[in-house]
């Protein structure tokens, strides 16, 4: 099996090499994330009952001065619009995927008059997903705080990376007899058993220590087939050791991301250092790329397409970040609608060192209702 | 003093963005290093004792597609020549600069015939100096390294990365009623103290944790005006959102690598994930990259050339890795001696996937003296 995982890296080295290339690949984002369009079989382990068409690999540098790099191509969009006919937007829309933190909520508080917006949308029959890139909880785990915040939102449509992580391993029939060593919390732990994987790491390697001994050597699990990086406040050298050498001497072994956001909310008094973190961390030292499966990656989307059967064209991706939520919609084809109820201010959105335009822009999702009555 | 060094940050950012059409850079490496080899004022510091004028950029990302981005110039060199004639290099040469680990010793075992080849060296009135990554001793612990394995080296003839930056901040004028916070060992505290810097941080902050009430926020120091990353085995979230914190929210706020080392010899059992590990977890949370003064950073050779007064090209530089010993020293303008008694096999040198050539190669320094020998 170690040779099949093997093979999965290559081909995925070598979609890399081929990107600067060819213009099948795009390219409009900080991180350099591209998006792979058409490929048919990812990795040998593609014979799944997912019909994954597209992946995506982001690299670990943020440096601005790659984005010009040749052959890719940088698709330009039209300054956004202010929404102001919304009822057209819904009309026109199957599937909403909202991101949560600034969107649904901040911290711990709703955001005005999100519970009305939801059901309005419900009541026309559209169909309601909500995406986070936080690994910390599971799908179980996040439905229970849409329920203590009064939402009444169902397992099933709850998305986070952490479920993408497992759901990735899934639609690649990683074998059940490798092992996953995630670097991460609680929430990707869960999804992993829930899918069956056996792994190791997690919060029980927060405490463990190396000893520095003459001769001391790291033992680690040569059956480790993959490694899944996401947030990680117990986050110590252990695990960056352990992750290492299982991404480097084990064949084949995966490098797999929840995601690389640069900061996330562990509180909503200030911003906090992100999985982008954890993520550059292992890059460090393996010198090796991940593969992302939360946003930007088109992964969710994909998956969410093929489980839905929907139209990418039928369905809006409302987020409040652009280099996340934004990108993730347009990478995945989608309409998109940015809210000013999280981190981006209008002037942010407006400024000319923005590359990211969203279609339509309001305050935030409630507008749907006041904005659907002047229309009226 | 925050305007000051904010203008500091700026005019790196602008050197690296000017480096994509400028033919004045040379980029020769894995790591898209850029040397900058005529720039006259690198910061509003840079009226200093010390003429810094060249320092260096290096990024996060290892990624090799990006090597060929265009308006850069590599650098094509012959194939590495076995060495032959030690009686000429030594002739043609006033300073040997050698690495430590791989080249005077391996873990805590000296490598075969050093003393004797330094003792030859010094009795031809050569000067030595010894240069190490490694941060985590100050060049004082060094020293009692060196002399434990009997070895008679002068403290000033160390240079280890803990002291380069020290001895940058000093460079560059850091005023001294600005703190420095440490993410590494106790050899970074030791030089800065040394050279009369405030600091906080280092293995004080190892069993620091966050608490995550509601409304919790970390306070940080905000006459903290650099944050200096090297290895730190006791590496923690606290770390990473505490150095963030400063980076992103105090105007001007330096971020300075000791180096990116992917591994590093924490014992001569197996290769453990090294310094780029922690300096990559800060530039996924920062989105910025860091000024690297250990090795390839030419900041140290310049440096030692100018303590010394030694012209570069009567210095060789000797080291058993590529992409960071036989690098420095091209950065440097130096020659440069391969030695296989490290991590470098005579096979990853010849292989075609390798493009750094060093001027000359052999098994270990010791060979000075029986190619001498066999030449007489």
């Amino acid at each position: 099996m170690a040779t099949k995982a093997a093979v999965s890296i290559s081909v995925a080295a070598s979609i890399t090499a081929a990107s600067s290339s060819s213009s099948k690949f795009v390219i409009n984002t900080p991180h350099r994330f591209l998006c792979l369009k058409r490929l048919s079989s990812f990795s040998s382990f593609s014979a799944s009952a997912l019909a994954i068409k597209c992946t995506s690999i982001s690299n670990c540098s943020p440096n601005k001065s790659a984005r010009s790099m040749e052959g890719f191509t940088t698709r330009t969009r039209a300054s956004a619009q202010p929404l102001e006919n919304a009822n057209e937007l819904i009309a026109s829309v199957e599937t909403f995927i909202f991101d949560c933190d600034g969107v649904i909520w901040k911290g711990d508080k709703l955001i005005d008059g999100v519970p009305e917006t939801l059901d309005m949308l419900r009541s026309k029959g559209k169909r309601l997903v909500f995406v986070t890139n936080n690994s910390t909880k599971s799908r179980k785990q996040y439905g229970k705080k849409f329920e203590t915040l009064g939402l009444n939102v169902n397992e099933e449509e709850i998305f986070a990376s952490s479920f993408a992580a497992a759901a990735y391993l899934k639609s690649i029939n990683f074998p059940k007899d490798k092992k996953v060593y995630a670097i991460g919390e609680d929430g990707i732990l869960k999804e992993l058993e829930l899918a069956g994987f056996q792994y190791l790491g997690g919060p029980e390697d927060g405490g463990k220590k190396i000893e520095l001994k003459p001769g001391f050597l790291m033992e680690h699990d040569k059956d480790v087939g993959a490694v899944v990086v996401g947030f990680d406040r117990y986050f110590n050298y252990y695990k960056v050791q352990y992750g290492t050498l299982c991404i480097r001497e084990n064949p084949g072994c995966l490098f797999i991301a929840t995601n690389r956001d640069a900061v996330t909310h562990l509180t909503d008094a200030q911003e906090w250092a992100g999985g982008g973190s954890m993520v550059g961390a292992i890059c460090g030292s393996t010198q090796r790329e991940p593969l992302v499966v939360g946003k930007p990656s088109t992964f969710m989307m994909d998956y969410l397409a093929n489980k839905f059967g929907i139209l990418k064209s039928q369905i809006c991706m409302v987020g409040d970040r652009l280099d996340t939520d934004i990108l993730f919609g347009q990478n995945g084809g989608c309409k998109t609608l940015l809210v000013l109820s999280g981190v981006t201010s209008l002037s942010m959105l407006q400024s000319p060192s923005n590359s990211i335009q969203p279609d339509f822009y309001t305050n935030k999702i409630s507008d749907f209702l006041s904005i659907k009555a002047a229309t009226l």
